[in-house]
């Protein structure tokens, strides 16, 4: 059953936002994938918003970029927990802009943001917050947990074998 | 018959946003004033925006503070065009959330953003776009710059009293 | 009639500003454009600035980078509304420094900012502005906002026809 | 039963953490409070955040300022969700040093950031996620909401009381 | 002779501009002092820049806030030197927007920049123009070097007799 | 025997920087105190700096505002470590200026810099590196963590008891 | 007679200040130039900055990047008006290191700064000194305006022959 | 013997954090390397940090990119002195987030920060703290100083034979 909505404000997001999709389907979490426009399609974002909890989702990922509006104006329309990823567009002022916009909300209405183009990560929450209820994806975090600590043995031990002196 | 509405996202905002009335009724131009909010009340940001042309309204004016969403998304729910104040919460990053916010909006859904806190500006400019079409503004607009013309040359004048040297 | 003076401070400013052109050609605007300096040719700006009321212009897009002043002094050398469009040239501190010179004019001189190299958003507010005595121009902004709602659906469609999984 | 944990780098930091608390309480979350420094105390650090899954915690809320290190180091101690709020302490360089070293973490390790000193919506999301497996959370959440709502539409009604004019 | 014009852009930005003159005063170097704003007075800008190299000046120091455009434009409009004092005036966004305005001039028309608020150094700067043909104030400026010098010694000494250990 | 000099730009600069003296005191690494200014005394400057080695000193603490060349300086003229202070002057921009100045040396000649007033922290540094060849300091610094440790725990029991719930 | 003399932290800022000796030669201005560091060759750098007014120099420019201490320290060493070129090196954080530590001079040691890499208009602003006590180049200085002025107005007539529309 | 350990977030942060060991070596300090990451691998990083001094490690150079808890958590954890390396990762913003992360370390827990991506400056800061208590590194570094000021002097006489003109 699809229990995340990945949503995001344009087609040109999706090569950062395909990250949140990627690492949901390694920790085995089903969810799913569209554009919404907060400020090009307004209505279809609040039947996004409005419908999504009844439509049995748990938690909304919303990508956007420059004056980002899309995932605090979802979180002002659902009761769901909503992930936001700010994403460096084109003529972005350096990230900046997506960052603040995506934070900065009023008491009331969180966003919980991640870092800039950090769309594996808002999976990775998303996939979090499934697991406070559901223990097969607390084995799949634990697991992928050890082989981000397993690469980095492995990185230590190449270094080793590359000739870069170690005492540790 | 009111041409310009002013909306605010909180009632905290009216000190800053007040400015905005008061130079409107300077200038001649009616309008109305009330405190919509994007993140608590979306439906209420919904009717105001999409009736707003129908109800006679020429220009919106909205000032918001921290992750300021109001002015950008009620630009994407009418045609009218849409004046942004960003305003420097209590909470705000020094301004710079406001300010981004509402500034860095996508192409295709302009906001026109005046300088932090600057909602007397934002009334000025409200009353330059009436007076695109009203003669009688443009009148009261030419009186206003000579006014503000004047006042610099009395400060001129006052140093020269206040034993200020001055050769010009 | 031509109604919007598009002016910019450089003539590599152009593949910028050219964006407002061809969105007010879009928009049935008409408008005249071409390159004035606050700084390089000061006594054209007076002369642009101070007949483009008398010329019949409604409006003026100026659009200029780094130490931005162009928007700014059209706007006090005139009572029409002024759009400035900052723009991120080469020595530019990443589009901060073009950004604050125009936003952050002082009580009295409003300049309408839109985002960094959003030259189309200056065309699309300008349309707007001219809409509020101009219900042809209405229509087009209509028109253009539905297309710009059905791109976005489109992309939704193509999405899932990509065999990208979408609930929605 | 204990879901919540809310820890936070100093006491210092409690008067901003206190909010946290306070709207747990009004969601009916049960939660825990206590002082948790990463740079002071790492021992107990590692102890709090390797045992709080055991101990039965869903969510942990970590405040830290300056260079705030005790979100991420709890986020990379546990599978279960943090939540971080930057708080913006005496020295902190208007508050970007605590959000940028708390929002910024690295793929594989989210926390879940909020605005500066936005102690209060970290425990409206911390509730949000304690609320998708708990209908009760739900409930109380919407009527939060609704309660938001109500507030702004008192303001305006006030404003009408205070002569301040309004057509909408 | 009177030799440097200390202009602003407002009678509120004279508390700082006063240090300019005093320092000049200090320093044995003749000037004016007025009141010139490039948004509310351009035609009394124009006057004053254009006539100042024929009225006997050899530098112009402005000073302004915000969007800070009186340098650049004074610079613009003649061939003598300008120094411009950035000012942290009340709505400026800590001061960047003063001091990026008047920094980042276009290839062809300096502004000599001082530091923020820094109109002392203005006049400084100012003598120490006058003194590249007037030896006179070039003893003046060494004086005035030695000062500063011996200032910081006495700092030394005292701190020695306030009991602060010292080995140097 | 004096082993560490403690300098500063100003005596205004005292109140900050009285907190490397009072923890060195504490630590028990002896040390000296005194003004040099990089741009008033600079001869002052390059007769500390050249001469410390030779005096005994093994490291120096050198604090500065605003463009702080200070420390930089110092290290250009001496092959001994220098730590960094950043201060927060009264003109400074935010204590950016003084943060970048410092910290952005260039490849070859390095400043150990901390936090933003920083000094007691500039302190404990100075002990650190003199640490490295007195067991003596060692076991100074290793009751200073324990105490910085003990004071969280203290903390966490006073919560306890002023009936602020905690399960941990 | 050489009158002004260009200096730079290191070889590698040729390419930007080679800009200011061009202007020069273009403006008959006599100059000199070469590689002075002030972290690597402090000793160099005093011998210049002290020597500098006895050698007949009227100005000294001075470009530096990163932590760049050599145009302030150079102010501080000598009465002659410096002005400060910030170079946007490799390592620097976009410009603002170099900006800074160039601008924000403490009272009573100014430097003249020009924006970032504006070597050019650190010549044409030493042009200007210069000119104070020289007639032949306030004449070239007027020249190269009014070259600065047709160049615009002939890229607003090739505007108009590439069918580029203007009423202007 | 081995004084000196060389650690980094990741394996991709080698190429910068290779001038550290490159330099050391060139000064003649024995140095080890390796990766540890505190969000990946925070056990090995409790281990190393807690036995690098009975390891006879005298200092510690840690580098990371974005929220770089790396260094601070190393100095928390260990009394040795640490020198921290901001790296200017991918998805870092414009490194600002590295810098702060490191630097606004709270008070009792020093972190010795450099300059952005500058290892190299690590690596000597490591050098000249050894060199404290050991004679031959002292005149390694003040060869490397000569070193470093020889190539200064080589470039000044490169321009003159390049016919760059120069006085001095």
């Amino acid at each position: 059953m699809i229990k995340v909505g990945i949503i995001m404000g344009s087609k040109s997001d999706l090569p950062v936002m395909q990250d949140a999709a990627n690492v949901l389907k390694e920790l085995g979490v089903d969810f799913e994938l569209t554009v919404v426009s907060a400020h090009r399609t307004p209505d279809r974002m609040f039947a996004y918003a409005r419908g999504a909890a009844e439509r049995g989702l748990k938690v909304i990922i919303a990508g956007a970029g420059g004056a980002a509006h899309l995932p605090g104006m979802v979180a002002s329309l659902t009761h769901l927990p909503v992930i936001g990823v700010p994403i460096k567009s084109s003529n972005s002022i350096d990230g900046w802009d997506s960052v603040l916009s995506i934070l900065q909300m009023p008491n009331g209405i969180p966003v919980a943001t991640v870092a800039l183009n950090a769309a594996k990560n808002a999976g990775i929450l998303a996939a979090q917050i499934i697991s406070t209820a559901d223990d097969a994806i607390v084995q799949n975090l634990i697991s992928y947990k050890n082989s981000l600590r397993e690469k980095v043995e492995e990185s230590a031990e190449e270094m080793k074998r590359d000739g870069l002196f170690t005492g540790f």
